[in-house]
């Protein structure tokens, strides 16, 4: 264990001295490594992700699943495992390419699953013995994702396939709720009007497909609940979220009415009867799921600040307060114990944004932080004990053993001993307050032997609200390879956007955008959700260089996603980068709007032709490419047309650029926006370290991708824009 | 025969008379069925189109191929026929997916073609008995056309397999020539800047494939010439167009080098020393084929008017002039006697558009025209005889019989026996010319029935040039039902554009939008290239209401592709019509740009963003769409996004209107722009009927395709557009 990790432990709920002594018992813990290795790409792109975990009913194992990266198999795949947890040992059981939904059986000691082990996603039984039998099969799985001939599931699905979407067992364990996907038969049909614009933006050819929801009785007999269509994202991604009450089972149905919000009913079938009931019918729902505190309320937060109000809405409207407290709730860590008098709801704290637990009991709450982020956790029934997942920016993921009653976290075992083997990078914790007083979270990242008093070349990585204690998380660095930015002697600086639950502003704009429509007024928007986050960027950058430890001249910008909206307009609006990458993005580009009205609207007034032209010529990054310097590097999984259409702008302004696309695994399928196919991960990796110290470094990198394109490198560099003199001269 | 069909037997070449005497040998003229039947939906789906037509070498039969649909293949299908000459009978030798490249093979009195019988698109040998036996098949033949997996061919062809792509014989028959299609191995690769560009505008997957082009030695050797990628026009489509001189085969490739124009090589293959060698570069290649005359030189027509000059290029410089006449050229009816003394070439007469054939010796020409148009001829060697189609507007595609030598057009036997009980509708050609002086050529079809002082609603259909003596032609009525408008009461007006022949100014307009780029600058485009068409409909519209045959107030308009635009424009900037159908359209609209830039730029001057939008705000239809009244129904195959803009922008401003989408065989499959499924082109004919119907007269069709929707129509004729009171009221 290294200083800048031990130097953590001095959070509540674990003394330093406890926790030391817990690591002398780890296994894996081996003396005289404290020096360690250096990371390498490959450390990066096989660091796994724990998914899944569950206690068994007695508390003594526990069953997990990792998703790590199978050059192999070109994707990810999933080590299901089992941990003996008085051992402190673990074996696996077997790899899928889905494993999910790892739940008790009640009334057994084993275990269920969603897992596709070959027959497509399907519901298996998994003994403590490690033994994985079919619990329930549909022997007709249906193609999902970013696929021919496939359901369509958003851009984040790998292509798979799914036999069963979901299921729950009764808390008795005799009945079980199940949804399955059924491809429609028959020809495609006609379409009409709206149904035809949306074909307007397909890449490739969908099926259609429906949900069907079953209840099996103790008996065996299983009665078909209800039919939803694939639209119900209820049905589709929530299907096993159902509430047992008495006879009567709850569950959500989402009736898409063409608006962003949709209708919402909460329906009970009633498993004697066979009836079903409407109990309610709500629009603009904003949860799917509601955290129930342990006086049969909803458990909330509220206020804005860095400090929030946590209550409780009781069903007869009354409101407890259990006080004031530095951090945000969520369903991710949640659980309620059998007798409904104790919950636990995951935190994830403002300051700095690492993941605990709260213990909410009527009698008050506890907070339960450990040396780094509690992530995945799992409960017994009565919520006395608990496992999670503990990692952060720079402590590898290990499963820990939590006593809820003392507080005591117990380290398990690591997920993947490799990373023990690595040194540590010297990674800070840090806040900044932009010049309009918006605060922003996130990590410095020391360079590898970091000597104060030099200043080193600075690399800003940014993607929403992702950049908190996670390790080598892909949904915050995503293919811009951090630690090896470090390692090569580069500052990166991890920086999320302002949270909205700081002001009432922020949080007004956040909400137009989701709900596609203003007050505030487009320019407002333009400025609370993307110049806010330029300026605390470029606000940070000036910090550390006036600090001495970054070098002005050379910083360098990324983002994917919600970041490559962040970085095109930071790079529109500011000469502080020098050089970008910028990661399947797009939105902002007028030739989206086709593809999501309801977000552009509230952002530009309107569709990008006629009276909010204006805006557009005012705002689009594609319309501003004359104002940038900053050579501009995108990487592609979708090849919309947003990105194309920027490159096409930055070419005629003559600004150096380069579009590469990363193809699926077959012509039959895409790469997804998080690549899923690791030869394609490495390639981008190198690419981004390639494109950064040519245009920052000025430097050559042997090991560049794809040595024939430094060619055109060289001629972009000297056929540049010569106004734009800031930026490093090409070697 | 009716007098309609007899009064256009006064063409030079063909006495009445002598027609009538043919004609009454044809053994399937029945005596006393001159009053005919009605035209039904079905005949119209079912007409069938004569795709090949071939001589054999001895004069005696005639193989041909007629493209029908068949409604229980859900496709288009070829049924292949030997016609025995001289008994003037036929009978069918099989049925294929796809027929083509009929040929004779030299120094047999066999054929080649290239079919696909069930194992992809090969080449076979077809015997005069009838036989059919396999020449060169590829094993692995390559899935084509709008599909998934497939290799892109344009939105023309239907999905197919291709194993041999074209051929050709020696004109001893010995050495063979032929490309195959092979799909290019090995995972997707990554691409770079313009390669992912394109892709912004796919629809489906694409796989690669490279075309391999061989020559068979008399021993049955096979040398390997080449290998082209598909993006070689001339590869890909006219691999069988070679000339054999001497050792040397001649045929061109073409690099495409980003302009519009590519540059064209040819390249001559020596086949003894099988070595290569380029004979001429040159860009802007104009025509895949040059059209050899008797003097060894190249044919053209050339100035403007409605006479052109036909002269003869020749090798050394000199030109040779035949004279002046009233039609244009090309190489679809053209054959060069082996000798070389004697060409023939198609003729296309500008007056009234209708086809025939012109001799060309040494000595001078003679134009030979039949009662209709002479289409899909096939010669001799020695260019003394021909067999040809003969069809016209109200004329059911027949095979003849010419003598050159006389001009002597023999009646073999009919197409489709069906067609010969309909009573033909009256079909009169007819030209136009507008206010400014433009003129169009075209044909108006009486209502069946009609009786002079009535005066009856109109349907104008326009697409580009076709409107042409050819019968019941999907290229020009598309799912326009023509006949079934006659049947119904409607005066149906099938007019062309203004031809580019007839004057300097639109002969430049329409090189620059070949070109990609003016002069002329846009505005003028704008008007040369669409709105003299549309003051030409307009024009012709107001003549007939002049002269009291139809009611101005009763006037639709339909046009698909070419005709679309013609169409979106002509609501735009006219209130002469009351209904319009504009099908499988979309260009002019701005989200169009990225998908084709050189066809843009020069009407628009550049991209609809930035300095050039006001020339899109000015000309755009979706831009325009508040000047609109006319209901406007959009039957589309491609479900574009241009398609979706003009439909959004049309219900903004609260137009009328529908946007249906007609979907492939399965959800791997497209539509095709001209609609291959018949169950598709049959809805698609229904609901344009219903649609005038409704908005033109008023009427709720019984057989309206899609009954649920006049609910629709019933709420958009409420709310629709007060101001444009011009419109019918409503059922």
């Amino acid at each position: 264990m290294r200083a800048p990790t031990m130097t953590q432990h001095t959070i509540i709920g674990l003394s330093a001295a406890a926790f030391l002594a817990a690591a002398a018992l780890s296994p894996v813990a081996t003396a005289g490594e404290s020096e360690g290795r250096s990371w390498t790409l490959d450390d990066i792109l096989h660091a796994p992700e724990v998914s899944e975990l569950t206690l068994s009913a007695n508390g003594r194992f526990a069953l997990y699943a990792a998703e790590i990266a199978d050059s192999e198999a070109k994707r990810t795949r999933t080590q299901i495992r089992i941990v003996d947890i008085g051992a402190g040992t673990q074996h696996d059981l077997s790899s899928a390419s889905i494993a999910k939904s790892f739940k008790r059986i009640p009334g057994t000691e084993d275990w269920s699953a969603l897992l596709d082990i070959g027959e497509g996603q399907q519901l298996y039984r998994i003994g403590a013995n490690g033994g994985i039998q079919p619990l329930v099969a549909n022997p007709e799985p249906v193609a999902v994702g970013k696929a021919d001939l496939s359901v369509s599931m958003g851009g984040g699905a790998m292509p798979h396939s799914v036999g069963i979407l979901g299921y729950d067992w009764s808390p008795d364990g005799k009945w079980l709720w199940y949804s399955r996907l059924k491809a429609k038969a028959g020809p495609p049909h006609i379409r009409f009007d709206e149904e035809v614009s949306t074909l307007a933006n397909r890449k490739r050819s969908s099926i259609e497909a429906e949900i069907e929801v079953f209840l099996r009785a103790p008996d065996g007999t299983v009665a078909k609940v209800i039919t939803r269509p694939t639209r119900d994202r209820m049905a589709m991604y929530a299907g096993g979220r159902v509430i047992w009450q008495g006879d009567e089972i709850l569950f959500r149905i989402e009736s898409p009415d063409g608006t962003l919000g949709s209708v919402f009913e909460t329906r009970a079938w009633n498993r004697k009867r066979q009836t079903m009931r409407t109990l309610s019918n709500e629009r603009n729902a904003r949860t799917l799921t509601m955290l129930r505190g342990p006086r049969n309320g909803i458990l909330t937060t509220g206020g804005t600040g860095t400090m929030l109000e946590l209550a409780e809405m009781r069903p007869d409207g009354q409101r407890h307060i259990y006080g004031r407290f530095g951090f945000t709730i969520s369903d991710s860590n949640y659980a309620l114990s059998n007798d409904g008098h104790r919950a636990v709801v995951g935190t994830r704290s403002i300051e700095n944004p690492r993941y605990g637990l709260l213990l909410v009991e009527r009698s008050g709450v506890r907070e339960i932080t450990g040396a780094a982020s509690l992530t995945k956790c799992d409960f017994d029934d009565r919520i006395t004990q608990a496992v999670c997942v503990e990692e952060g920016m720079a402590t590898p993921p290990k499963l820990v053993h939590i006593d809820l009653a003392s507080g005591k976290i117990d380290p398990l075992l690591p997920v993947s001993a490799r990373y023990d083997e690595i040194a540590p990078l010297d990674t800070r914790p840090r806040r900044w307050t932009n010049r309009d007083g918006y605060k922003v979270s996130g990590y410095v990242m020391y360079p590898r032997g970091y000597r104060p008093g030099s200043r080193y070349p600075a690399i800003v990585i940014t993607h929403g609200f992702d950049a908190d204690e996670r390790f080598a998380d892909p949904e915050n660095q995503w293919n811009y390879p951090a630690q090896l930015f470090a390692e090569r002697g580069y500052v990166v600086m991890l920086i999320n956007d302002p949270s909205p639950s700081q002001s009432a502003d922020l949080r007004a704009a956040y909400n137009a955008w989701s709900r596609g429509s203003g007050p505030p007024d487009p320019k407002t928007m333009q400025r609370l959700i993307w110049l806010e986050s330029v300026h605390a960027l470029e606000d940070a950058v000036n910090e550390l260089a006036a600090e001495g430890l970054i070098d002005p001249q050379r910083v360098g910008i990324a983002g994917y996603s919600r970041g490559a909206q962040v970085v095109n307009v930071a790079i529109t609006h500011s000469r502080a980068f020098h050089a970008a990458s910028s990661g399947d993005g797009g939105f902002l580009e007028p030739s989206g709007y086709a593809g999501w009205p309801a977000g552009y609207n509230p952002v530009y007034g309107g569709p990008p032709f006629g009276e909010h032209f204006e805006q557009y010529l005012r705002f689009a990054p594609s319309l501003n490419a004359e104002k940038i310097c900053a050579p501009v590097l995108q990487q592609v999984a979708a090849a919309a047309s947003m990105q194309a259409e920027l490159f096409e702008a930055l070419r005629a302004a003559n600004v150096p650029t380069q579009l590469t696309y990363y193809p699926g695994a077959s012509p039959a399928s895409d790469e997804t926006h998080i690549f899923h196919i690791p030869s394609n991960r490495l390639l981008a990796m190198r690419e981004n370290i390639a494109w950064f110290d040519y245009w920052l470094l000025g430097k050559r990198d042997a090991d560049a991708p794809f040595p024939e394109r430094i060619a055109a490198w060289d001629r972009m560099a000297k056929e540049g824009r010569p106004r734009c003199d800031t930026a490093k001269p090409p070697p």
